[in-house]
């Protein structure tokens, strides 16, 4: 079952200034940042309820978001829900015939577990799992 | 002060495969059906968690959505945050600096108050204040 919008992950060229706008303008706390070396970005967490804000700037060009910047321009760039037991939840899509770009989870921001839901399957969306540390 | 994500908008070209996909593979229950001529749109809301997901699917091809559907393909068009006074956020964020496209709310889905503040002050991103019925 899907709790939750855990994150809108949105791609961004400049992160400073989007963290000025989302911060200061907006008035979102900023909760953590990290490079994220195996997904190619750096990531910036502001919340907003139980949801955060994921601003994503690529570390190269020929990384996932790199490439996206490169092809649309900045914007919002995927969607994340939270759930409580990824594996299972990897399952239940599964056996409802969505198609995962990661049949088992791997590591995310915060040590989160994270898959990948392919876009065909849910309307052009990139739909994410999001699994918090110690849930399981 | 933002309280929360109240919706992700996503544009799509068949509503009701969206609808198939989001209540019935991803498990989000329908809460809400509306067409609102003003915005040229016919919508349905789901619910996860506090928030929403807004299938947006246009009533023509010189709407809002039907523009941006043609030009990238179904997606997230946009991002909406809850608020409590929306009259005394758009004074906050016009103080900030950010140019609103609304500079005063027009009636949204389910007699909410919206507002929705240029993609140029948000980084690409089309962002949208919502006032609940029923709080001032």
């Amino acid at each position: 079952m899907l709790e939750a919008i855990d994150h809108i992950g949105v791609a961004v060229e400049d992160l400073d200034s989007a963290i000025e706008s989302y911060s200061k303008q907006l008035g979102m706390p900023i909760q953590h940042r990290e490079t994220v070396s195996e997904q190619g970005v750096e990531a910036v967490l502001l919340g907003v309820g139980e949801s955060h804000v994921e601003l994503l700037t690529p570390l190269g060009p020929d990384t996932p978001v790199g490439k996206y910047l490169a092809k649309r321009g900045p914007g919002i760039h995927h969607i994340a829900y939270r759930v409580d037991d990824i594996e299972t939840e990897i399952e239940k899509l599964k056996a409802a015939g969505m198609k995962m770009i990661d049949e088992s989870p791997r590591q995310g921001i915060c040590d989160t577990k994270v898959a990948f839901v392919h876009p065909g399957s849910v309307g052009g969306v990139l739909t994410e799992l999001v699994q918090p540390p110690n849930t399981h």
